[in-house]
């Protein structure tokens, strides 16, 4: 199952609005299959591993990640393939919440004498398939913060400079990260001061994550890298009821999709507005600031994961704040996370936070 | 070496002004002495490791981590005993800059046949008596600048919680700290928010540490836990020229001793502060904010290392900074640190950092 679980971890972010999810088949003791699910979430993981195990999967053992669908969608049941096969065991990690799915795939499987065994290594799992399982049952995508900062939390001077203040190998592991999310995230304020491509470089990536600027009034530069990039990679453009009709046609002119919400006192609803991005099928989105846009997401609870670089620096309590104000009164009124790890990257510390 | 190495450490925070040394003595492969530093400084390590060994000394190797003393102080030369010993070799992780020292010590040894090494693990050994160099080479001692935040690099709300933002695990590890270091040293801010005692409290310590406030005008509370205790435990001010005459003299009939030190600009002159603890004995000074006193000493280029404990709680731009302003506007001239080590403490993180 680990092994099942590394592969599905390769679809991170590929995959959308399908889970990534890992496959391997062990017959007398040997690996005859593993895949795991394809770009753009076809082919599923079983029918691959079922094909390259061939008349080896007769009376093998599965491995696999997430329950098998049961349900015929643009492709055909994984259940009836692993029952066609003539496997005689399969291990699963997670059942899936889906309610076209949920424990159909695994009583296909038992009516036809496959022993199912369930839970096997279901935490990690479902650490890896928080995004999908976000959208299914919250019906927004799994949100990773990430802050670069100085050591006492800034991201940038009060004269506004910021490059750079991590080093190489933490902006090389930020790409890392977006290329295992479906999208990556900013605040028009960030949009507007460093004017960013937020595309995955360097990495060999297969597909680039959408980009999406969270913008109520669409006050943003129709000549900016992101504008004239926005047919070349997807770019997704929040905006509240205020934004101007002359701008949505612009941009909508430059290839980007725009996406409405309602606005609750003069702020954008971020809640509706994550509730779109699963509408629109994305399970992991990352979200790279700015401090305003951190602040309103942490607010209104919807950051599931954070990641923190931080570097040997400081820059003092005059300079840029990673997140803008909560306006806590009481300490017992903050937003809580619980630490997964923490390790040096090059020069700067990650630490990787869960909400608690 | 490794072992007295750690039998050295055992006495920091006990030794002012004296190094905290550790000596071991091997003789046919078995140790036959070992000890460090006394409280308060005396008796120094090698005597005391000569005494356990007897006549076992004779022939015997001696690893001590600071190079023996050859004057005349308090106690007799330390090279002179071991020449008396009829040791047959020693081996020095670090020599001694003290001029009444430095060279000597290794000098007198070898005059009288025993072979020495010099330079075992010299790096380590720095970094544990680096508050006892830093007084012998800069007149100063070493300041350790501890921060105990929110991931956001904040110490209280908007409206001044903070209590607690850090675990247990971590305030427990802040007191075992403060064991290590001579002294202990806050701002006046927040002596009069925290009202603390800055003692080190279930640790069974030996000793207190000297507790320092930095306060300008003095404008302390008379009736503090700080100014309550201060004949039980040594309590130290720094202020600057306007301090009032009466308020002065009020404190010294409380047990407080007054360190008045010039002020340059409106701001007391750090830099000279520091120096009157260094010539009052200090050698491992121990800061604990607040955001001013941090952003002070920051700026002043005195903090030689950092000990950041974040918790998993964000507390917003509006909440308090950890570190006051720095007036930077460009990352070039932000003080900068390298990074040590970073792990878990309970549920918090612990970066530690040393000037770069």
């Amino acid at each position: 199952m680990r092994a099942a679980l590394a592969l599905g971890r390769r679809g991170q972010g590929l995959t959308w609005p399908n889970p990534a999810v890992g496959c391997v088949i062990v017959a007398d003791g040997r690996v005859v299959g593993r895949a795991h699910t394809g770009p753009g979430g076809r082919p599923h993981a079983e029918p691959q591993a079922l094909a390259q195990a061939g008349a080896a999967a007769r009376g093998a053992t599965v491995y696999v990640t997430l329950e098998p669908c049961a349900h015929h969608g643009r492709t055909p049941p994984c259940a009836d393939a692993l029952v066609e096969a003539g496997v005689a065991q399969v291990v699963i990690a997670c059942t899936d919440p889906d309610p076209r799915v949920s424990g159909r795939g695994i009583a296909s499987l038992e009516r036809a004498g496959i022993a199912v065994e369930t839970g096997v290594m279901e935490r990690e799992a479902a650490r890896d398939l928080a995004g999908f399982l976000s959208r299914i049952t919250q019906g927004r995508p799994e949100i990773l913060l990430k802050l670069a900062t100085s050591f006492d939390g800034r991201i940038a001077t009060a004269g506004g400079e910021s490059r750079w203040i991590t080093g190489p190998e933490a902006r090389r592991a930020v790409h890392a990260m977006r290329a295992r999310h479906d999208a990556v995230m900013i605040g028009g304020g960030t949009a507007r001061a460093d004017d960013p491509m937020l595309t995955v470089r360097d990495m060999g990536a297969e597909r680039q994550p959408v980009r999406i600027v969270v913008s109520r009034g669409l006050d943003l530069s129709l000549t900016s890298r992101l504008a004239v990039s926005a047919r070349q990679v997807p770019l997704w453009l929040i905006h509240g009821p205020e934004a101007d009709g002359a701008r949505i046609a612009a941009w909508k002119a430059l290839g980007a999709r725009l996406i409405a919400c309602p606005a609750e006192g003069g702020r954008l609803d971020l809640g509706a507005a994550m509730a779109r991005l699963g509408d629109a099928g994305l399970t992991r989105v990352f979200c790279e600031g700015g401090g305003a846009l951190a602040a309103s997401l942490l607010g209104a609870g919807l950051v599931d994961r954070l990641a923190g670089f931080a570097a040997g620096m400081a820059l003092g309590g005059d300079a840029r704040p990673a997140i803008g104000a909560l306006g806590l009164e009481t300490l017992e009124r903050a937003p809580r996370f619980a630490l997964e790890e923490t390790c040096r990257i090059g020069a700067d510390t990650l630490t990787l936070w869960r909400r608690a």
